[in-house]
């Protein structure tokens, strides 16, 4: 039996680390568990129990084991890892769409899908060089949203518009030098916010496409930080679909 | 000469960890300056020469040794320290506020300054217990924006209200059960923005304080970042400064 080893890229299969995410995995993407890791160390009772129970049910094979825990993770109080098979997504055509220009980061990745998920734009368009989305760093960061996102990777912005941007589809890319402040947008139905990668944000060229958006902000920073920017944008975005919703 | 030590919170020094942190570490809070230190791999060049020329002039003493990083820095490339004594904050009476209840994370602390000092509300009362703001966590995620922040803290929200609570200051706790939409609220000059803890939010007492407001996000995720619903939050308290800046 080989050992366990360290979280690549390349890999065929991606972690869920600790229990409260190993649920989320368990409820939205089941057909894609491999196994679940059990540490020693865990507190017997009933989210164990309940744990335990939901593999049986389903069918999924539970290994109790020390060993990947020392490979896989740093947290001390992860026991529970879940093993899946990455799974493939694909945009909706007319729905809103996130598209994530060389972003870098892997919490930052993990928190926009958190924040996209939230506002309802769980729809990730992620254009290379890119972070993976798989690395068990971005599904810790999402709290599980990953499990409940549609993410597709491009070669380009143009591989991405070639598929998915119809002429109906609004582009908004954010830049600091741009035309309109997103105070005043007031996007339709079919809609892509673009943010470039966290150091250099979207190259120049981007003010050509589609209508540029700036996040007014002092001058006393450089730039508002990239999940920040990504999150407020869509809150104004969906603010059609929101900003009704208290009784 | 004593060895160096890892930084605790008693300590009545901090750092800043890495060279651009260090610049505005010079820039805003010249005064409070100890000593800068140096490690042997720098890159010599225009930026090393300016560092040292910036500390000549301010008669900031340099030290030129390894042994600091290795016990401060967990960071590969970080080749300048600056240490720092720990400044005192007032909040300003009649400008805007964030308040943070029990916040824990120093990430999400540095993140928080950060757009409150963008959004030009950088007043920050924090309320016991919370995480030490002077850890360098917090002061490299702010990306040096804990300079250019007052922040004061309180033993209870009450300790705050009493020193700052005036009739005409409006106060906006944000909550999941909340009387309104943030989309729907238009502060005045003077108001408070109110957040509870990361895993706990704020304690349902809050409610009857002022006026309770929730961010409306789908029911797929239990609650947004805390860093990202403080900054939500700036973006739309803020409208009436930052909505017309465009040209």
């Amino acid at each position: 039996m080989a050992g366990y080893r360290r979280y690549h890229k390349e890999d065929k299969v991606s972690y869920s680390l600790g229990i409260t995410l190993t649920f989320e995995l368990l409820k939205y993407k089941k057909e894609y568990v491999n196994k679940i890791y059990i540490h020693s160390a865990i507190k017997q009772g009933d989210t164990l129990d309940k744990m335990e129970l939901l593999c049986k049910e389903a069918g999924i094979k539970i290994e109790y084991t020390d060993k990947i825990f020392n490979v896989l993770s740093q947290k001390e109080n992860c026991y529970v890892i879940g093993e899946f098979v990455k799974f493939q997504g694909k945009l909706k055509q007319d729905a809103p769409h996130i598209v994530l220009v060389n972003p870098s980061n892997a919490g930052n990745m993990g928190t926009i899908m958190r924040s996209s998920l939230g506002f309802g734009i769980n729809q990730i368009a992620i254009i290379r060089d890119a972070v993976d989305a798989f690395d068990p760093k971005v599904v810790r960061a999402s709290m599980g949203a990953i499990f409940s996102t549609d993410f597709e990777y491009f070669d380009s912005f143009n591989g991405y518009t070639g598929k998915y941007g119809s002429s109906d589809r609004e582009l908004y890319p954010f830049m600091l030098d741009a035309k309109i402040s997103l105070h005043d947008i007031n996007p339709g139905k079919k809609f892509s916010l673009i943010f470039g990668n966290e150091a250099a944000g979207l190259p120049a060229e981007f003010a050509s496409v589609g209508t540029s958006v700036i996040i007014p902000h002092s001058a006393d920073i450089d730039s508002l930080n990239l999940p920040i920017a990504a999150s407020i944008a869509m809150y104004e975005a969906t603010r059609q679909i929101f900003g009704n919703t208290v009784k």
